[in-house]
């Protein structure tokens, strides 16, 4: 039977009790001294964190620009990735694409099919002709960017100076083009103020939250907030990545830490 | 001496006498029957319009969808493409990138550094954090989108219930970022309605203008009304690809009429 993203995403995260997202953003530069910080390198590491975590991680994020920065042969090595997360877990290629309907027809292709991701980050400011493309197998799943962590975030999203924020509009739209279940939306988890009223907005779309960790947001309310009325997975890059003094087991032992938080934060039904 | 990319822009438009970029938008399922529609004729083709144009063409703009869709041979087929061009026009990666400045940082390498494009298209739903790490060559340009070509562009970029369109504040952050006159705008050719407006809300920065052709914008309008007071480049791409029958020398043939009339609009320093 076809399942719609949004449900296979459901049936994951409650299968590992987990709402785990590890942001794969491979950063070399941040490599602790003695491990190789080649193409290689990358790709052991990779391979070892997700070895050691995908019992229990339900989905993996790896942030395109990490893989792009080193040209064709990144983007051969972002192939591999998904190929060996090979459905145990799903993959959402973070690569904020968006453009004319044709081309967008393109990036779909090539993220979805090609590379075989399960769902892909969007950029919504071209409008819905931009996202639909990316919607026709509803086994896959798109986030669009509606309210994101970033600082200078509000200045266009969330502009004292509309009737609508752009952020509402944008969730209008992207519950206009759910009829499939397979659309979720991004919000940065540094806009806790608003949380639970975007949450009312969006009921049924799945949250993709990045902004915990480095980037200081709230782990409690992310996770509560965002598991209610529909699904919320819970982005870490950095906060695991570079955690301790970035050894493998500290890594580790550090998505597992955010494991257990999670756990004791969303009552699931497999658990409670 | 450093040139700004609007001057390196300004300097090869006013060399070759000319404000046409050809869009590499190739699509081998419009190939004209009998020409080879795998990765080796993609990149014989691109070669061939490359080789018909360069004399008189100033600008090429690879739409890296239809190459990411072939995945990492895609990607490394873009590099050997802009490899070939190889100085002789600028090239601009339409890439539509944009996300946390960390994230933009290493979209910069990759595609002005690694690939060695000259300038990128940029999408500014994240604000202005996600442009400036972009911005920091001055000799690599970024072309921010405005207002797009695409039918349901107005929605988000021009809304009615807006105070200010969100397409005006973004032309106010981009020149707020423009110290370094390094900064464009995308302006889609099919908004003619609203262009004089716009050139007098963005004084100095360059245009890219595409929706000519296939999606019907109005050629005389966005070549006159972009090149007053700042350099304005037309972007063609299914008008030339497409041109007749498909066949080489028509395609040539047509990037050479869109000339003629580009260089009958706009009065060229050196001609005129």
């Amino acid at each position: 039977m076809t399942l719609s993203f949004n449900k296979r995403l459901q049936e994951i995260c409650i299968k590992k009790n987990n709402r785990l997202c590890i942001g794969l953003d491979i950063d070399p530069d941040h490599f602790p001294q003695g491990r190789d910080t080649t193409l290689d390198g990358i790709e052991i590491f990779a391979k070892e964190v997700i070895d050691g975590t995908i019992d229990y991680c339900p989905v993996y994020k790896p942030n395109f620009a990490f893989y792009e920065r080193y040209g064709s042969k990144g983007y051969a090595l972002l192939e591999r990735i998904v190929d060996y997360v090979n459905g145990r877990a799903l993959v959402i290629a973070d690569a904020k694409r968006g453009d004319i309907g044709n081309t967008s027809r393109q990036y779909a292709r090539s993220i979805l099919e090609t590379m075989g991701c399960d769902a892909i980050t969007i950029s919504p400011y071209m409008g819905r002709d931009a996202i639909e493309p990316f919607l026709i197998d509803i086994e896959k799943g798109v986030f669009i960017l509606a309210i994101t962590s970033n600082k200078n975030a509000a200045e266009i999203q969330n502009n004292p100076n509309d009737t609508l924020p752009l952020y509402e509009k944008i969730i209008q739209i992207a519950r206009k083009l759910n009829k499939d279940d397979n659309i979720g939306i991004v919000v940065g988890a540094t806009q806790i103020d608003l949380m639970e009223n975007i949450r009312r907005l969006s009921e049924g779309l799945a949250w993709l939250v990045p902004g915990i960790g480095a980037q200081g947001g709230d782990l409690q309310k992310s996770v509560s907030i965002s598991n209610n009325n529909g699904v919320g997975i819970i982005n870490i890059s950095r906060g695991i990545l570079y955690a301790g003094d970035g050894n493998l087991d500290e890594i580790i032992n550090s998505a597992y830490q955010y494991t257990e938080q999670i756990r004791e934060i969303v009552c699931n039904p497999v658990s409670c």
